[in-house]
């Protein structure tokens, strides 16, 4: 089976796409998917996961590193860069299982000849801060090779410049590169070391130092001879003031820069290219799903599970991941619900830890949460729609800009789209179910439970004609249609809140009733329990039709203009126009930006009846644009789920391709949006395993309802529950489930719609169709 | 004292607001202020009160009858008409006191000699039907002279056509236009009838009659003989299927026009002017208001009363004034907030009994009212913001067109402005407390309050949190801001329903139990009394900010951005921009489009101190854009009660003078906007009389604090109050206060914050400050 991605040919059209899809990374750093010799005009970056920094009034975004592993050959004075000379040859490629990137390209020589160029590199996920290159180059005469290598003190930046002070040395052999971020003086530091393959050819090396500010570049030259291969190996580390942060007594990140690289190149490429692949086996071990029958979706869902792998923050639970991974600083480098939603699911099932950082990260920004709830008035905890290292609210309130008039157009995103709240509660509560861990509530997960739901009793309205409380002026996933009142999936969500909070109360009193007590003492004046309680029984959630069985969007949603979606774009003036907003072609018609309802049915799938979501995924599906990457996967599921496994998996492979193909927006005007897309990438993970293979747990039993696309066999993957590892395979006629000898409790497993049996540890369960 | 509008010359580019600022009319129709040569391209008109028709899916609008005045002469074959030839000398004016246009207009005639042309024309005050006209002509050589006179059937419309089955005839020297309308089939009948002045001249008459569709035309030819002059007179009277509604004995439309032309030439037309003057004599003797010592004031104020006068309803209970009068079908001529707001207090004071026939239009739309309630999913009455014949809501849900893309952009006048319920409420309480009249109450007035509080009560919601009723997403005065919640004015409005809502139930029980137990019982599963004290004790009204006394407009107002009418403007990039809407200029700052807060510091100013005015005064003054012309004459009205009349005087002079200089906006795109501005008018004598002469009555005793500009020496006015006629005089040192003999009761003044005193009939009184 095939693990990797490449392409044979040079096409400048596909830097920025490619950028996207060769991407390396370890959850610490990203590094773009760009050849050696980019600069920042390619948009080489080395993106910093959870360093953050504003430049003047401008958006807040991360903070790119200096580049250690930029390299420029030349020979005979020529520059052999795909940048300025056409390849005569030419491969990128990515394996997938071991997160290597390599690109081989072969230049014609002035005078005759050819020069093959190679370069392997990884980002360590054995040693997070470090990155590590091995080249060769061989030529087929005597030429003088020229290598331009060092740090690229030249940073990408959307809203910049982020780094100061920004400058270089160079000490035995290492190159130093330090700056400090403009708004919180981080120190940022990057150092390099370079080896040569053999002791003979570094004594043929002839190097020149050239520091300018924060760019180090060494200028070697070789007399190379033909025939012969010279190897070369690079040796970058990137620290920052946040790492080792409260430790004093720790050297500071330059120090431990150059101590990095020291110690890597003691080590050696090939000893640190196996512990990084032996973390990758680990990794893939704990995750790989295996999709029998179907190359085509195998390869998009193991390359989406990839995305996920790469950004994972396996290091720290104060940093999240943003909604464009750490591709680059689109979207301000911020953590929207696309984790909690779409994400966590994939880690939920595949390592818990990780799952579990995710989580501490709102916990560690639940204070912002509650300033952005004081700020508009509220109670409790209303997160931030774009979340940074702080949890306060990154989202701007002008948006977009107006293609017509070029101004800033007002939108809602920030103050109105309040089911972030819920979407981290169910986050939590997901990962308690999952894992039994109701640590987690102890350790401030029961505060920013409570928080929330006390946030949404502050926001909510009582209704005394109706006799129930609302949500009212709210925007829901469809961004299209900003200030509605009782958006179904919002008040879905916060429905679940409530109960949450109720529930947590519950678990806590029993588990930790000192913990318990302390925070039921500070809600002593209210809204607390009993508010909940009474704001549940009277909790206004738009159910279906009697007649049709169709849920409305939203109150009046049914009253919006109801044309196709193909009439609405024959509207269209302006190619970049924005569909939400003002004025926005969409806004006074019946067209979805994304799944909004059907995300509902969805999550609550136990609650409505197949019936009722057959009839409401036909409903909204073609009055869906799809103008979110978070949109296709839940059609995949809900199509999954009514039987449909057909319908849903256009949608799936859609959601799959998403960063293989490119073909999202890269740029709006001049602004790049493009980069990865993990939540897509989340998407595509939960169609296969929570849609087509149907697997549902609930904390007690593990269900599995398969519902496999035609052209599959069997989907198999290994699962985390309560602690407990267990593989599964599934078809259309047998379920096998097989628990690990070590874990330590049995779970139960129901298949096809039968009883439910108990696993053992070690055990094999048949469960059969 | 100069009654006379008028100007000398012809200038083609006035034709158009002089069309509106030499209008007559008398309530039941309106005739533009046209020369008689014009046709429906220079918007010649005969609008038509409370007659509507629907032509497709364009808008309803007003029925324009055919023009029975029209009138074309010639000399020798040559059209003597301004739109053909340029005249030598040309006057047009309008004599305010009795409402009696005049033009005069001298041509040179080819081969030498000049004709002069006089047409003077009225609409009877006294025969509400009637238009009658008289002509001379003058010429200094011999000529052929030909009139083209008769009816002209070609209609402007905005929304057309209207008319249809449109047929004409001849019988007895009348002519008759007849058709019937589109939508409800209402006949529309027009008939003409000329007579010339002596029988000589009517001998020398040869007439050709010429009939085509709804036009019908004579060509009279006469050999005129330099030096004499020719005389005839004009007779036309309008008929409609909704005149005698209800009496099938009646004639038909066509019959009672002919028959009335017959009778009008019976009469003749000194006599019938001599009727219309003495009406209108009665018509300024209970309405005059006299300023001394500002004779540009006293004109300005005088076109304003006359403005009111030929459009008030008169006859009919079942229509009302439309925001643009009978200038027009602009604005649908729709019934808005404007009357009971900007013109009842001028019929208050003068005419009691207009007052009540506007008030009546509501309660005999109540059902309208109470349709819409029950469209948006509300209880009780939510009047119509553009109210026709049914009281259905004429107003549409796209309102502007964009600019930028030609498209209709969504606002929310009809969905949010719910204030317009309150108005009514307001006016009809209004008109209790100034006439005593409460059977209005038990004629419907009743319902129509309590529907209006079911209304609110059914809007409002209850915030558990600050355990208060709000009123969220509504509109107020300041349409810039769409969709805001606790607007200010409104809840204030909001609350003053409640009271009057309770207040209504006192009454009734006392003066009419069998009525109030009536509808009580239809209330009895409410919300009914109970709910609305309820609602009332625990309504939030924004109140002024304890440190800087500024009411805020709305929720969360100041945090829009602050910036200054200036600056807004010059980001302004079409000339004819919608500053609100989806993304309009304003909507994101603080720069409003009229007085909002400012108008309910007029409307409840016994509730703010007197340093609250004026800092809000202050506050919104310089943010206030006046993008509407209900705009400045409350910022007059409250510089006045701030003891501050010459901050007041310019925007009362520009209130006054709106429909003399013509300076507001005419079109919008190709579109017409222009007409008449009743609600400025009615504002300009509320400037004067309720401001600068610092009347109040509030039901026991009329307050005056006269607030006088500069200029100005006295106010002397008559007005009605309870029923019993008092004239008014006002100046900075005394005021005189004389009860005419026949009053029945005395009612009690108190001037200059002194004490009251009791002012029986046939007494004056004397204040002295």
């Amino acid at each position: 089976m095939d693990w990797k991605v490449s392409e044979c040919g040079f096409d400048a059209g596909r830097m920025t796409t490619n950028g996207n899809k060769y991407m390396i990374g370890n959850g610490y750093m990203g590094y773009r998917g760009v050849l050696e010799e980019y600069g920042k005009d390619q948009l080489a970056a080395v993106t910093l996961a959870g360093v953050y920094d504003r430049a003047g009034d401008k958006w807040r975004e991360p903070v790119n590193a200096p580049n250690g592993l930029y390299t420029v050959i030349s020979c005979d004075g020529e520059v052999l860069s795909v940048l300025e000379t056409e390849p005569l040859a030419h491969t990128q490629s990515l394996d997938l299982r071991t997160a290597v990137h390599r690109r081989e390209t072969m230049f014609d020589i002035r005078g005759g000849g050819r020069v093959t160029l190679t370069a392997e590199r990884f980002v360590s996920m054995n040693q997070l801060h470090l990155l590590a290159a091995r080249w060769t180059l061989h030529c087929t005469v005597d030429c003088r090779i020229g290598i331009m290598t060092g740090i690229d003190g030249a940073i990408w930046d959307i809203n910049g410049p982020h780094l100061f002070e920004q400058q270089s040395s160079s000490a035995g052999g290492v190159l130093l590169s330090t700056a400090v971020t403009g708004e919180l003086g981080q120190q940022v530091a990057v150092a390099e070391l370079i080896a040569f393959g053999t002791a003979e050819q570094a004594k043929r090396v002839d190097a020149v130092i050239e520091l300018d500010g924060g760019t180090a570049l060494r200028h070697i030259s070789i007399e190379a001879k033909a025939g012969e291969t010279y190897t070369w190996c690079k040796y970058a580390a990137v620290f920052t003031g946040l790492d080792g942060e409260g430790d004093p007594e720790e050297d500071g990140p330059d120090e431990r820069a150059v101590q990095t690289v020291q110690e890597a190149a003691a080590t050696g490429y090939g000893g640190l290219l196996e512990a990084h692949r032996r973390k990758w086996a680990e990794r893939w071990s704990r995750s790989d799903c295996v999709i029998e029958g179907d190359d085509e979706a195998q390869f998009a869902l193991r390359f989406s599970m990839y995305q996920l792998l790469i950004i994972a923050p396996t290091l720290s639970e104060k940093v999240s991941i943003p909604a464009r991974g750490l591709s680059g600083q689109v979207y301000k480098g911020a953590v929207f619900w696309d984790t909690e939603m779409f994400m966590l699911p994939f880690f939920l099932h595949s390592d818990p830890e990780i799952a579990r950082n995710l989580m501490m990260y709102r916990i560690h920004t639940l204070d912002g949460a509650r300033r952005k709830a004081e700020e508009y008035g509220y109670l409790g905890a209303f997160y931030a729609w774009e979340s940074q290292d702080s949890g306060d609210d990154a989202c701007t309130l002008f948006n977009v800009n107006d293609v017509f008039t070029g101004r800033p157009m007002r939108t809602y995103f920030r103050d109105k789209q309040i089911h972030i709240s819920a979407d981290v509660v169910h986050g939590l509560w997901q990962y308690v179910t999952f894992t039994g861990d109701d640590s987690i509530l102890a350790d401030g997960g029961a505060e920013v439970i409570w928080e929330c739901a006390r946030f949404f009793y502050s926001y909510a309205y009582y209704n005394p004609v109706k006799q129930r409380y609302e949500l009212l002026d709210v925007t829901g996933p469809d961004e299209y249609h900003e200030r509605v009142n009782n958006n179904a999936f919002t008040s879905a969500m916060v429905q679940e809140t409530l109960k949450i909070a109720l529930q947590t109360a519950e678990r806590l009193q029993d588990k930790y009733p000192a913990v318990y007590n302390g925070l039921a003492e500070s809600y002593a004046d209210g809204p607390f329990l009993d508010e909940f309680t009474d704001m549940l029984a009277q909790l206004y959630v738009p159910q279906p039709d009697p007649n049709t069985l169709v849920i409305e969007q939203f109150g009046r949603y049914l009253q919006l203009e109801d044309v196709s979606l193909a009439e609405l774009k024959a509207r269209v003036i302006h190619p970049n126009e924005y569909f939400g907003g003002g004025n926005g072609l969409a806004t006074t018609t019946g067209i979805l930006k994304q799944a909004d309802v059907v995300l509902m049915l969805y999550l609550f799938k136990g609650q409505f009846s197949k019936d009722v979501k057959r009839v409401n995924w036909e409903f909204y599906e073609p009055r869906t644009e799809h103008g979110s990457s978070l949109s296709a996967c839940i059609y995949a599921l809900v199509a999954a789920d009514i039987g449909l496994p057909d319908w849903g998996y256009p949608y799936f492979m859609r959601t799959a391709t998403v960063d293989l193909t490119g073909e999202s927006k890269q740029y709006v005007g001049d602004l790049y949006i493009g980069g990865t897309h993990p939540a897509a990438n989340g998407g595509a993970w939960m169609a296969v395993v929570l849609g087509f293979a149907g697997l549902q747990y609930d904390g007690e039993s593990a269900i599995l309802n398969p519902s496999l696309p035609q052209a599959w066999e069997s989907v198999e993957l290994p699962v985390v529950l309560r602690g407990g590892s267990f593989r599964l395979r599934i078809s259309r006629e047998e379920i096998t489930v097989t628990a690990a000898e070590g874990n330590s409790e049995a779970v139960t497993f129901a298949g096809f719609g039968g009883e439910a049996e108990l696993c053992p540890p070690g055990m094999q369960l048949r469960l059969r169709a």
